[in-house]
Formats: structure tokens, C-alpha cells, sequence
């Protein structure tokens, strides 16, 4: 038979030595660019807990009140607080998600509002990628904010280049510029190839939200 | 300037009226597919938790054993027990996520051990399935033993088409069989543009597992 064995990701020949923060981009018009962010945050989370490091997820789009299932989620292990040995210090045992929004539409009346908070938020997520304290910095639907001139290009890919060494960063939205993608480690398209909403059938709680 | 919003996900004119399972598959090359389920099973933990529902991910080629990050976190959230008036029946509250192969790989010496492994989880999952009791039950790489051809797809696909109407059903692997994806309400193919592993550099712990 002609068949591929199951795809296997754990080939670790030195796990010390090689360490390196990777850029990951989720692109393209299909669902599951911030849900993957969200299983890589999780992922992530499980990881690196007990070693004192956390992950951070900033999303450029939404309100700081957002209540999705993915915020309750990540409150409840937020709480969990630092494992033994670790201090609150640093900053890095806040909230795990932070919207930085103010749930912008292209009806809003006041774009400029929207485009101040992008650049503060910026700052925010700037802070904390540079700062090296978390394993992985999430930048959800950044791609926007970039997309609309409300953000510098050049400075997000400054911030990038420079940043830590061993520091993930994942990068969700559609249309991703191209310059990120040619920066990027890894990069997968999320292509619509079926959407139930589009089909009729109403979006779903616990689902979409 | 002709910009698009950013995608909204939020139009619930009947919530309560138009609650509908649905059929989700993420196939395709690329990363993400695994991920982005987990990420959807975290949403929905966090909608559904207080309800008393719960989420059941399969793993139909990872061991029982498996410790990646999403087992770690899974763990976590699973200890939170069932929210307060939920009692802990109907086996709804044992673990979030688990794995039901033996690490095969065409290598192995035993594949009709693999095989059985399989059918014996598949029997496990359609229960889980059929029974109701879950608000999304995952069958993480379930596309696997079907090109195998150690599942029969004339029964998986009957039991997708006879569920209880309110359960939710997220499957992902390569290559989805495409009486599955006719099946489906919304499929995403996750394509392959970069990943960091063929160009050199190492899996990273804690991104890839």
C-alpha cells in the first residue's frame, strides 16, 4: 500500500541546545486561525507552566470585556496562579488574553479611537515581546490593524527581528503582508473550503464564540 | 479605501431556538489542524462548563500515556470537577482528552494490533457520540485509521448522520474521506505555506507538542 504514516512532530535531538523562538503566522479566509492560536497557547501553557514562563495573547480586535468561552477558559487557568518556587513578579501571572479593541466595524464613527487603541495596544504587546519574560506572545487579528495603516509595518517588523531569542510568536488574521510571511518560521493558510454559516445554519454558541 | 471588516462571529437571532450540532473537519496538510480543535474543545469547555456539558476529545493514533501540553492543560481544567448543582454522572467528567492508538507507525510489528486498537476506540467514541451527553465530542486524527482502512467508513459515516441533533463533532486528520467532507457543515483545509521544521530547525518543545 502506498500510505504515509501518521504526521509525527517529536524529533528533539537537542532539545537544549537548539532552542529558538519561532514565528507562526495563521492566515487566509477559513475558520481556525485564532482557535489554532488558542491550541497553541494551551499547548503552551501545559508546557512551560511548571517552569514559572507563560503565555500571553493579545487580541487587537476585541474588547477588553469579551467573555468568549476561550476567555473563561484561560481566566480559570490564569487563577491557577504561579506554580511553587515561582513570584508573581514580573508582570507575567496577569490575565493570559487581554482584547485591546474596542470591536470596530466600519460603521463605527470614530476610526481614529479605534487606531489610537491599535498603536497603545501595540505598545503593550511590544513590551511584552521584547521583555522576554513570556515562552510565547500571541498577536490575534493583528493582521488588521496593519491592513487598515493604523499600525507601522516597519516597527511591528523591527520589534520581531529583534526580539529575544527563545521568544514564540504567533500571528493570526487574514491577509497576512507579505513581508511578516517572508519573516515567518512557519506559516499555514486556513482555506474556507465549507462554512455552516454561510450555509443557513446560525452561528453556534460554545462554538463561534 | 475598500477594506473589509474584520470577520464577525456573533449573530444569534435565535440562540435558543436554532441550536444545531455541527459537523466540523480541519484536513489538509498544513498545521494547525490538531490545534485549532484544541482550541475549539477550550472554547467550548469555557460556554459549556457551568451547564454541566462537557467536551471529549479522541485521539485515535496517540497513546494513553501521551503528556504534550494540551494533555497537561486538560488535566487541569478536568480536575475542576463538575460546576456546582452538576453531579458527576453519566461518565461526562473523566478525562477531557485521551488517547486511544499505540504510536503506530508503518514500522511497527503489529499492525493488526493498531488496527484493533482503533476499532476498539471507534466503539468508544461512537458511544460517547450517540449518547448525548457531550457537547462536542473530537475525533483527532480519525482520518488515519480510515485510509487505513482499519474503520469501516460506511459506520462512522452512519453514526455522524444519526447523532443526537445538539451534538457537536470535530474531526481532523489528512486526506478526510469526501463522503465525510459532503457530510460536513464547515471544513477548513489547513495548507502548508512554510514550516520551520523542513527548513532546519528543530521541533521546539512546548509548539510541537
Amino acid at each position: 500500500m502506498q500510505i504515509e504514516s501518521p504526521p509525527t512532530e517529536k524529533r528533539y535531538e537537542k532539545p537544549e541546545g537548539e532552542r529558538r523562538g519561532l514565528l507562526i503566522v495563521h492566515t487566509g479566509d477559513g475558520k481556525g486561525k485564532s482557535t489554532a492560536a488558542f491550541g497553541l497557547a494551551l499547548r503552551a501553557f501545559g508546557r512551560t507552566h511548571v517552569h514559572g514562563k507563560r503565555v500571553k495573547i493579545y487580541q487587537f480586535m476585541k474588547v477588553p470585556s469579551a467573555r468568549f468561552g476561550e476567555h473563561r477558559v484561560f481566566e480559570m487557568l490564569a487563577e491557577t496562579g504561579p506554580p511553587p518556587g515561582h513570584s508573581q513578579g514580573g508582570g507575567a501571572w496577569g490575565p493570559l488574553i487581554e482584547g485591546l479593541g474596542d470591536g470596530f466595524s466600519w460603521k463605527s464613527q470614530d476610526l481614529e479611537h479605534s487606531a489610537q487603541l491599535a498603536r497603545d495596544g501595540w505598545q503593550k504587546a511590544r513590551a511584552a515581546i521584547l521583555g522576554g519574560e513570556y515562552f510565547m506572545v500571541t498577536l490575534d487579528e493583528l493582521t488588521y490593524p496593519l491592513i487598515y495603516g493604523w499600525l507601522p509595518l516597519d516597527e511591528v517588523l523591527q520589534t520581531l527581528r529583534e526580539r529575544p531569542r527563545d521568544v514564540h510568536v504567533v500571528i493570526t488574521g487574514r491577509r497576512c503582508p507579505p513581508e511578516i510571511i517572508e519573516l515567518a518560521d512557519t506559516v499555514t493558510e486556513m482555506t474556507l473550503v465549507k462554512h455552516a454559516f454561510k450555509a443557513g445554519i446560525p452561528a453556534q454558541r460554545g462554538i463561534e464564540d
